[in-house]
């Protein structure tokens, strides 16, 4: 990472009701209270069987520089609804709770706890925009690439969208997480000397307008770039004039390891003919690659009518998760400890039972079938639980309890790991390139059913019977 | 600005093929060459009628903060494909260019240059990737902003989204383009102490969770927030917990300047109950507040059902723009110098018409009828052309050329301002609340059919007919 490379402060990043909450709490004698929240997603985008976890790499850099300047104080000041306690407090504010959360790269899905924050009630409550966007926009991405990539059905697909991200954090970021994901490389140069990210680019339209003619500009390319030249080939007309002249320039270099890059048109047709054109002139090396406003459902439609194209480059419909741009991730309350430590679970009401949270501190267990080697549902539970998988283990649909399913010969894998304790990052983090590998193992675990592209079967995600019966008592003594 | 904000070095956020360029340019002797190109869009967002252009002031510091450290020229270097006498450029490298621009806050149309940037072929070609995101991401935030603002009629609507957003800067910028859409404040507190967009906030569901009943809750927040609470009543049940405890609290206190938010369930319903029921208390002065997943077209609903809302927090569906999440800005390059420094127009040719640029160094009238006050056209003309409105001016559609029409009363105002000459900026940067004010004149220059929310009347965006043949002879001579 460039020495030069300096963090913003991004402390002030936060809803301001959390600072008037906060203070309020300090006022009221809650400030010191034990509060936990659980991050949660309740849909998956794009209606799709999973989604993958990331951003935790971030959310662990922001907790570690958490801090209020001089400047920052004088501004809540200067709102006049702050009391000077606060403003005090908040002159030694650090984080100093306790966090886990899931590795970047494993699927998730909708009401497990992918982040549990055990802390102070004013800094669990403090820090709750900043986790959410930064899980909730890395997620999104990595989410959106594992679908595209999928459809690619195994090409390479290159993260290009930097040009239409929603910011600089979200080109950057968006090409971490795009590379979670499954993409293989990005245009977005940052990308790369930050986070390894290979980054990968030849030419724009301009290149080619810039000389006098295409061929000129191509010839000029090769002979800067023989190393594996892509060029491309629409600025004029990609089968009168771009392919042959891109084989003429090709064939003058003496270049057989090349690609040629279809950035408009139809690129059924056109890779199609270009194939022909390539192969005609002896050019079986070289590859063709498709870039203009792709996405999952483009590459597969495109794929099935036999397009020839060996990689895809995805920009905004990737950078924005176009079809579906929002992870609802949330950070709710579940339980607060009394003076005594005990925890006290709380609850979160709606006349929408989706929208009804789960109560208490708890644990995630992602449950294995030892026979096929794949994941059959995840289990929610009371944080002193423990499965003893010597023992048959009963799991049940928490609205349609009759739905019920007996495992014997199964491996319970704890999903939540220690991330923070006592405020102190307890975790080691792992690179890229092998949380990469853990999203590959992972997605392993689980039923091409789930993640089939439409109408996925919908992967289980249950309540222990102690919690199911602790959360029933709760909603019965609400009414 | 708090003293111990630092802007990050964002300089190798640009495309990789903008680098791979700049090194072949420098080595095939173009690097020097004067290049021009346009910034302009082809879709307005949502089908609308107009968009709304924000983000030079970030562009602005971009271009002024450019930079290459040792550490980014390393990293070059192990790519192992730049020659060193480009990365020896890179080391001194600053923009020594020329940049017209729209003002922030002017309403845009397609095709039209919002920037034309003129300077040496490697930095005109560097510098790409990060005027457009800057430009797209806050263009397409304060498009969104300003429809749903048309839609919410007069009543304030507050930016609530950080949590959703793409990553930090989409929240933190995309706050800032919210407010020059016409939103009136955000939760989103270093909007505030950066930019000055005023931050809001009271409470979450968590406060309410906090303690033991709902009525405490609020009780301890009016002792401690007098002056204008807000309370959320739908933790557990809007209509008989929420809304009497809120009034219960109001009285105990006497405070009669307050409101309540509504955060979940059917809005309309919920909010003409609780009017009634804040009216038969008393508290006619007690506004209500809606934030429960809102646009443009779910306020527009409500209203038209009687809905009794005050005032609207639109979290996800603005700081996404999510049912658009994209702004098509491009970067195209328009003209070349050659070495006696003659401009030299170049162009973009496509099979499909609305893809083909528009070439040569230009600027931009928009004109104004005076018997109206109403703007009737933009005029895109080649740079040294003038308007004369002494005398009378046809104008045409430049697909449908027959569709005529000539001005005589009338004013041409030129849209684009000089930023840079020279590399030095030469721009004086409007404060916030001039762009607001300017975006709301400008705005009420336009006809109401055009700012009609679907089906909007489009508006013209013609080429003087020195460019239009100038552009025919260019398309002509290439086929």
């Amino acid at each position: 990472m460039p020495s030069d490379f300096v963090r913003e402060n991004h402390t002030l990043l936060c809803d301001y009701y959390e600072l008037t909450m906060g203070n309020g709490y300090l006022l009221s004698g809650f400030g010191d209270r034990t509060a936990y929240f659980d991050v949660f997603f309740r849909t998956i985008p794009n209606n799709g069987g999973y989604a993958i976890f990331a951003g935790l790499e971030q959310v662990i850099e922001y907790i570690e520089n958490l801090h209020f300047s001089e400047e920052d104080i004088e501004f809540l000041r200067s709102k006049g609804v702050f009391d000077e306690r606060f403003l005090d407090y908040l002159r030694n504010f650090k984080f100093t709770g306790d966090i886990w959360a899931m590795p970047e790269g494993t699927p998730i899905f909708p009401g497990e706890p992918l982040m549990i924050v055990r802390a102070p009630a004013i800094q669990a409550q403090f820090i709750e925009t900043y986790v959410l966007l930064t899980l909730n926009h890395q997620s999104l991405i990595a989410t959106k690439a594992s679908r595209i990539v999928q459809a690619a059905g195994g090409r390479p697909v290159s993260e290009f969208g930097s040009r239409r991200a929603q910011g600089a954090d979200a080109a950057i970021l968006g090409a971490r997480a795009a590379y979670i994901g499954g993409c293989t490389s990005t245009a977005c140069t940052i990308a790369d000397s930050r986070f390894g990210v290979p980054a990968t680019g030849t030419m724009a339209h301009s290149w080619v307008q810039m000389f006098d003619d295409e061929f000129t500009a191509f010839d000029v390319y090769c002979k800067l770039y023989p190393d594996n030249p892509t060029l491309l080939v629409d600025t004029y007309n990609v089968l009168s004039s771009g392919v042959p002249n891109a084989i003429k320039a090709f064939k003058k270099h003496g270049i057989t390891k090349c690609a040629v890059r279809l950035d408009s048109g139809d690129i059924t047709y056109l890779s199609r003919k270009t194939r022909k054109m390539l192969d005609d002139a002896g050019l079986h090396e070289c590859k063709i690659i498709a870039s203009n406003s792709l996405d999952e459902y483009v590459i597969r439609d495109v794929l099935a009518q036999g397009a020839c194209i060996d990689a895809f480059g995805v920009g905004e419909r990737l950078i924005t998760s176009k079809s579906d741009p929002v992870f609802d991730g949330v950070y709710k309350l579940v339980a607060i400890e009394d003076e005594a430590g005990n925890v006290i679970p709380k609850i979160k009401v709606s006349e929408n039972p989706a929208k009804i949270t789960n109560p208490h501190f708890k644990k995630v267990y992602r449950l294995i079938e030892n026979h096929t080697g794949k994941a059959i549902a995840d289990l929610i539970c009371i944080h002193d639980e423990v499965i003893d998988t010597a023992w048959p283990l009963t799991i049940f649909d928490p609205d349609y309890t009759w739905k019920r399913k007996t495992l014997t010969d199964f491996t319970a894998v704890e999903l939540l790991k220690p991330i923070f304790k006592d405020g102190k990052c307890v975790y080691s983090k792992p690179s890229l390139e092998e949380i990469c590998k853990y999203r590959e193992e992972q997605l392993e675990l689980h039923w091409d059913e789930v993640k089939r592209f439409e109408n996925p079967h919908n992967y289980y995600v249950d309540l222990s019977q102690k919690l199911w019966d602790l959360k029933h008592d709760m909603l019965r003594s609400n009414r």
